[in-house]
């Protein structure tokens, strides 16, 4: 979400087109999003896909930098192909998939308007976080989901949720709330709990997330179904505007960026 | 499934105890169920655990000897615990699942009747075969699911699933139907495709198969979905009794031994 609507958007340059794509990826096999000098990266590979296919540099921005070891369904992004890539997106998106390693696929490929912006033109987005809520951790599961052993209380987990919806400032709820970011309010428009069988799923969508927020989210709801905090503590942590240990990150691996909205939000999640 | 209600039972030796176990594990790690003089299999993995937590060899007997690649959410073994072995159950599960890499799990530990058999008295087996059936595969799914980018026709599907039902000789689908079966003869209990977005399950209950059987179906069943072979079809290859290239192996990472039942069937799948 662009916090500054007065945000200058730049098209692209002459005879170049802009085309937006939808991602998904396995987070284990990269260190995030986020193109960086050492380590691979998302955003590092398939910027590497496109300089292979256009023989030609081309910049990739996503809706959101990912961190490492969280994997993304539905990440979006946009990109300027040259004047010279003539290529029809279609051949274009079975290229790249064919040279990307197989943790990343482009899901989609399709024309965007010139001034289309991933992360600024985004209304919402909506994260899974994935827990495996049985004795055993389950090997065909281990990947994506987060193993919890202790039995948790699913209508105290809801009633913490609840405090969380609405607009409030998170400040206590990111891991670094003043990193980047001016303003540390956020709106989270829904936060539901899904359970089947062992697999229990935290679903969120909102407006935009500060560092680590899903995964504060996630942490503070576990703790509350394991009985650690009672659910009503929710809001004098809100409050607080502190981070403190009383709020714990959930690892990683439980986490997906499931989807980004442009035009409407869904009617559920 | 014991074909010969005649097979000796053989009690443990005096003093041991047998257990019975729920197994899960991630197919892509191993080179199957069973113990090889090369390579590592599930079967070597476990009993290496076993013999690591009690200092002696414990044999583990499962149900059935999944191939390679092939994962499991219920298979069931049964292994006989020496006299020596004091440790209570929970205990032993637990520091088995310490042991073991997390590729296994061992997800339930119980007491067996000293004649119970994995593989004899099972009544029934449930596979799941996965197909991830859109344009780009997924990254998420890569390692659970056969990907199949032609859209398939499900009724067709159905209808060649509905002649595959009951009592018949599965020669034709068995990859060598002469390898260690006397009898080729099989029922199958049920069916079933289940599709949610684009993951299609496969859904099979029967009293045992032949080797690569369920791979047979899955294969035969996604050719008769891409129309390379009509529905009707299916009837003839069954009353030829000859494995020919008319049906395909879809590949092991797409399936799963779910469960294995040893009371009563279920009411569905």
């Amino acid at each position: 979400m662009d916090l500054n609507p007065r945000t200058p958007r730049i098209p692209p340059p002459p005879g170049a087109r802009r085309v937006r794509m939808v991602l998904a990826y396995d987070g284990a096999d990269f260190l995030g999003w986020q193109r960086q000098p050492v380590s691979p990266s998302v955003q590092a590979t398939l910027e590497a896909a496109f300089a292979q296919l256009l023989g030609v540099p081309v910049a990739v921005h996503a809706c959101g930098r990912t961190d490492a070891g969280v994997h993304a369904e539905g990440q979006t992004a946009h990109a300027d192909l040259p004047p010279a890539a003539r290529l029809p997106l279609p051949a274009l998106q079975k290229g790249l998939n064919a040279l990307l390693p197989d943790s990343v696929r482009v899901l989609s490929l399709r024309p965007a308007s010139p001034l289309f912006h991933a992360r600024y033109d985004a209304l919402a987005k909506q994260y899974r976080y994935r827990v495996w809520n049985a004795p055993v951790e389950h090997p065909l599961h281990r990947r994506t989901a987060h193993h919890v052993r202790a039995p948790l209380d699913l209508p105290a987990m809801r009633a913490a949720a609840d405090l969380l919806l609405g607009t409030h400032d998170f400040a206590a709820f990111a891991a670094n709330p003043h990193r980047d970011q001016s303003s540390t309010v956020r709106t989270l428009h829904a936060l539901s709990l899904v359970k089947k069988g062992p697999l229990l799923e935290i679903r969120v969508l909102g407006d935009g997330f500060l560092y680590k927020m899903v995964r504060s989210i996630a942490g503070h709801l576990l703790r509350v179904g394991r009985h650690a905090v009672p659910p009503s503590e929710t809001t004098a942590i809100l409050d607080s505007r502190l981070r403190t240990a009383r709020v714990e990150t959930a690892p990683a691996r439980g986490l997906s960026l499931y989807r980004v909205y442009y035009t409407r939000l869904p009617s559920r999640l």
